[in-house]
């Protein structure tokens, strides 16, 4: 199990074998047995097979091509549709339209999903999570159908690999880990924790195609830049409103 | 592995024993190896083992005694403070002060912790994530001496487990799993789902001791109540805005 942790890769090129019904089966149980919020299970997942279905995802999932390539496409939501009719047949008044409850459900979906991930790696599936659920959200819900109350906020990939990827470097654990507290980064600090990283080939062949001057602003300037990232936070936002998230009284 | 996921039971009550170094080291490795958008790594993880400061947090994740108790207390963290820092000493601007960065950020914190729980049980370690953790953001913010651009968005309790539970029951796969697209409950789908669950003996003895009148209501009137979720969606959109996760320009 540790060794499957340990050697995860995102898997972007897939072969178009279908996953048998049976190990589907185990990696949505394995999804829905992981932690949750009182449990509630306020999230749901799509599992998209339909290649013309895939094939309208793919278009808003900026055409990545393993969204037509792998033969599963799942969907988590954070999903309070569901809970809310159980409540209102119940003469319980539901009290779950404001951000809160879509947060807490979303990391119930991710936590969902990351079992599913790994369920799939330990049955020798590749997987990869797309962001871009994050980016076209509106249409995604529309494609799928979501009705208000359910939000799509972790997508996955899903199938046999067509490739062989190296381990992605990751800086070193001092980046990540503070003990006790958080231990705030001096410069010094910052260019001993991005030294491997900003030296590797790797990072001066990708300065080169980007020409940029270095790896920070290929983030910046091409990957993640401010624009866009306002942009699509004003739409996640809308998103949040229109699902019916956002109601916090006066 | 797939049986590690299908039998997990979140652990309230623990040993004092301490978690051996290099089991905490594999935990921690497990962690940062998950998914992340872009490889950014735009994630932190406070590793409290002081007894002084777990009493601290205690008092905000609602001094539920597994905090105490529990040797080591992980708090994952959306966390753009180190990213911003080393892209300001190389000359590129950081536009990541909004709320699709802060979701993302804490989409990738949430894979990273519930590997970090997945590798601990495969150690025989028992977990627990504590809700509270946004409930009273802003103080644990301060116990922990988070820079702006972090937000704790998920903890665990980590330790030898001192109960023996039952596997927690969850609803039928249906309720939760939707093939192709969202297929829509009626109140006779919803009826069936929730059958097992509303009239299993434990749901009927939490009604005696809840006074209430069914199960759903313990859920609107007890637990997770409208006027909370509202006090505790402001407090966390506060946060948001506090840490500087809420900046989209005019």
């Amino acid at each position: 199990m540790i060794q499957t942790l340990l050697n995860h890769r995102s898997i972007r090129k897939y072969k178009s074998d279908p996953i048998p019904e049976n190990i589907l089966s185990e990696i949505l149980q394995a999804a829905v047995r992981g932690s949750n919020t009182g449990n509630m299970q306020v999230y749901s997942i799509i599992v998209t097979r339909d290649a013309a279905i895939r094939e309208q995802l793919w278009e808003q999932h900026f055409k990545q091509d393993m969204v037509k390539q792998a033969p599963v496409h799942l969907t988590f939501c954070a999903d309070f549709n569901r809970f809310n009719k159980w409540c209102e047949l119940r003469n319980a008044e539901p009290g779950y339209d404001n951000f809160l409850s879509f947060f807490t459900a979303s990391v119930d979906a991710v936590i969902a999903a990351q079992n599913a991930a790994l369920a799939a790696e330990a049955h020798g599936l590749g997987i990869c999570y797309l962001g871009t659920v994050n980016y076209n959200t509106e249409r995604i819900i529309e494609i799928l159908n979501l009705p208000k109350g359910v939000v799509p906020v972790a997508v996955l990939s899903l199938g046999y690999s067509d490739e062989q990827n190296e381990l992605t470097p990751r800086l070193p654990l001092e980046a990540v880990v503070h003990y006790e507290k958080y231990h705030d980064f001096s410069s010094e600090d910052i260019q001993k924790i991005y030294l491997e990283t900003e030296n590797s080939e790797f990072t001066k062949n990708l300065i080169l195609e980007n020409k940029t001057d270095n790896l920070a602003q290929i983030f910046t300037q091409k990957r993640y830049t401010k624009a866009n990232n306002i942009h699509f936070s004003k739409h996640l936002l809308r998103v949040l409103e229109n699902q019916g998230f956002m109601n916090h009284g006066e």
